[in-house]
């Protein structure tokens, strides 16, 4: 007699359209993410996708009896490669779990099933008159307990926190099956250890979000923004000063960028909103409650900053479409990779007042042992997080990420600001993390999931 | 030969100065706390005061092999008695660690070890031109590890968070004396699992916090207070979705207050805002940028509630010493006891949406089983946070605590919104907490503390 295989295990317990054979090409794109794929010739060992909470305990349940591997899958759109199942390993999707199930106009929260986009959200919080207030390039594809998973930023993060921020409660499945929920509503609640955040941003390794309960904001009524040059990252400090003081609550986007940025940004743009030239370029955003008196606030600070000689040049928007253009400058990233040639990209983060130094000594030290290199460089700085893009020319990529890496790990960065760690940054993590915090998290990783099933081979098992 | 008391053997280790025995007369106020005292007749083994995170550590690893009971104590304003020494037992106190180490005024962040009192800190964050904004009564004693072990909330949060909000790194030390450190200064890191929140709230059962660093905040430019008069919850509602939306993430505090507050309140207060009478009354308070058109906004926003009948009566400060006056209000509960007589007094979390029926429904519990039932009832009402004091009469404390406690269960509240379990919530934790909660928490404890030497008998353990 053989072993019944994973798939067989799973398939008799579920009944049918739950589990799939791991070669089903129907299910294909369980195989790989936004940009990256399982090894040639290699497939799951099965593929379970769940319609609810019980059936994902059960196969939780099965694959911890058989020390089965799983990796949870939400949108796949993770930039690190942390939702590549392994070889044999069972696919676990979310994507049949995506109800919102309640909105609670007075406690201005959600509860929501973990594999509903993060668009589908935001739309029901702007059907119920509240924003949702995460937002990320990916909204259609992403879901919600991805982000949550890998505590995702974006842009709104000054304003309103990284998802961590806004989640208030779950459900979560452990590695065993065992359903813990924790759907908390109250913005106050210290009965004990607060366990949520153990599984936001652990990326599936310590348990699989299943469910979760979100805080939704009052719609902003209104929203300025401006783009700047300055003379130094001084100034831009000075700025980012001033905008946090006399905007009180109410700046929800600071981004610098580089003079390289804004050089490759003129072959994706046609009409800038500045001359280049400028050592330095600020896009601020503010999200407030009145047009007309915040527009007055907003550019009164701009004029005080102009007069004062912070801010050397400006263009503050005046409309809905001037916003939207200008907010095109920073988001024609997208464009980048076919303007820019291959490149090593990164997620880093940097305090905050050291970043042009950083900047500054990260280039010399690419330059130093990568010939033609070029660099493009742009960022959350209020939040500490920078974008890099690095072309590494006849060098590797496994040059560029070693020599920026540990220009991070000299600095007290992060190797990790908001894509996570997932398997491409795991051989890194020891730079930003000391070995008894990764002791710490061996510890709680063999707690949580005693049999290491739980997504292996990303972060740290 | 006889064993070496606890005290013998941490003194000979440590040193002069550092460890005393417990029956040491001028240690004796580390025997209590603001509330409550060790039993009759007991006395902690030992009473260790470390100066330095290498001698706590050398304190941790001597008990840790002993296995041998240790409880942290910070400012000792605790109000569940979490931080009474088990009888034989070692207190740490953290009061000669209170050092402000740095602060840096690009990234906003200032490191200083836990034994600081929260008002030195809030005093240091004030004379770099910051804000640090968590706030409490007993800021003079209560020291921040204390306030970060315990997950501190106060009169700010709805604009800038609980304590764990404003916690960005941490210095702790485990149970067997390993310092973990984790002084994160970035507000985007997602390099691994994000350790701190363990410790944060879990009221020193995990590890000792020995250094914090913090968010600063720009410092208010304006303030803008009002008390006002509403005819119903629903109206409370009502307006607090109206501040939430026109003031535009300046709205920092919204405290309601039931007729029997009022009327209390008007035998220690000589001139009151406004006539008694009324079913409900609200404290809003707004911190912002600019105070001549913040108030305007603010006067506007009160207006149109007038107008539209949501608010019935109201007063609006004009002027600092008004707005005092106004505070001096919700802050007269310190003469509460003295007025009130014996109560049982609660720290409760509510989802914010059904705290009128849950007041309504727990008010006629307590008439049923108390004669002469008297209730006082205030609270933080956006934060979910109730406060309450009953009158037991010629029932018992207890009976009132199982009453109300009962009452939260069923409406799926939290028994503890602020103050954390310590000794005296634990036996109602399960009344908040589901038993895979309560497992996952008993788990966590298992692996970072197996000897369960960590503030034994506190919480869960």
């Amino acid at each position: 007699m053989t072993m019944p295989s994973i798939y067989e295990t799973l398939n008799s317990q579920l009944g049918p359209g739950i589990v799939y054979e791991g070669s089903d090409a129907s299910k294909a794109r369980h195989l790989h993410d936004f940009m990256y794929t399982m090894p040639a010739g290699t497939t799951p060992g099965a593929i379970a996708i769940p319609k609810t909470v019980e059936q994902l305990s059960t196969i939780m349940r099965l694959c911890h009896e058989n020390g089965q591997p799983v990796t949870p899958q939400g949108g796949l759109t993770g930039l690190v490669a942390g939702s590549l199942p392994d070889p044999g390993g069972v696919a676990l999707s979310l994507e049949r779990m995506r109800a919102v199930i309640e909105i609670d106009p007075a406690a201005a929260t959600m509860i929501v099933e973990a594999g509903a986009p993060l668009e589908t959200v935001q739309n029901a919080a702007d059907e119920a008159g509240f924003l949702f207030p995460l937002d990320l390039g990916a909204r259609g594809s992403a879901s919600i307990g991805g982000n949550a998973s890998t505590n995702a930023g974006g842009n709104r993060v000054l304003r309103y926190g990284m998802m961590r921020d806004l989640v208030l409660g779950m459900e979560v499945v452990l590695a065993n099956g065992t359903i813990v929920t924790s759907l908390n509503k109250m913005l106050k609640n210290n009965a004990g250890y607060d366990l949520k955040h153990l599984f936001m941003g652990s990326e599936g390794t310590l348990g699989i979000i299943t469910k979760l309960v979100l805080r939704l904001f009052p719609k902003p009524q209104s929203a300025c923004t401006a783009f700047c040059a300055v003379n130094s990252y001084a100034d831009a400090m000075n700025l980012l000063g001033r905008a946090r003081k006399d905007l009180a609550g109410t700046l929800s986007a600071f981004e610098v960028m580089w003079p390289s940025f804004y050089e490759l940004a003129q072959n994706a743009i046609t009409n800038l909103p500045l001359a280049g030239g400028h050592p330095l370029y600020v896009l601020l955003d503010a999200l407030g409650s009145d047009q007309d008196t915040d527009q007055v606030r907003f550019q009164g600070m701009m004029e005080r900053a102009l007069e004062d000689g912070i801010v050397v040049d400006a263009v503050i928007a005046q409309s809905g479409k001037e916003s939207t253009a200008i907010w095109g400058v920073r988001d024609c990233v997208g464009e980048f990779p076919r303007l820019f040639g291959p490149a090593a990209t990164f997620d880093i983060s940097i305090p905050t007042g050291k970043i042009a130094e950083f900047v500054a000594d990260c280039d010399a030290r690419l330059a130093a042992k990568i010939k033609k290199s070029r660099t493009v460089w742009f960022g959350h700085v209020a939040d500490s997080n920078l974008h890099l893009m690095a072309a590494y020319d006849d060098a590797s990529k496994e040059l560029a990420e070693q020599i920026v890496y540990e220009a991070v790990r000299e600095w007290d960065g992060s190797i990790s600001a908001e894509h996570g760690i997932g398997t491409l940054k795991k051989p890194y993590l020891s730079y930003s993390r000391s070995p008894e915090e990764l002791e710490v998290m061996r510890t709680l990783k063999a707690a949580l999931d005693p049999r290491g099933i739980l997504n292996p081979g990303k972060v740290i098992n």
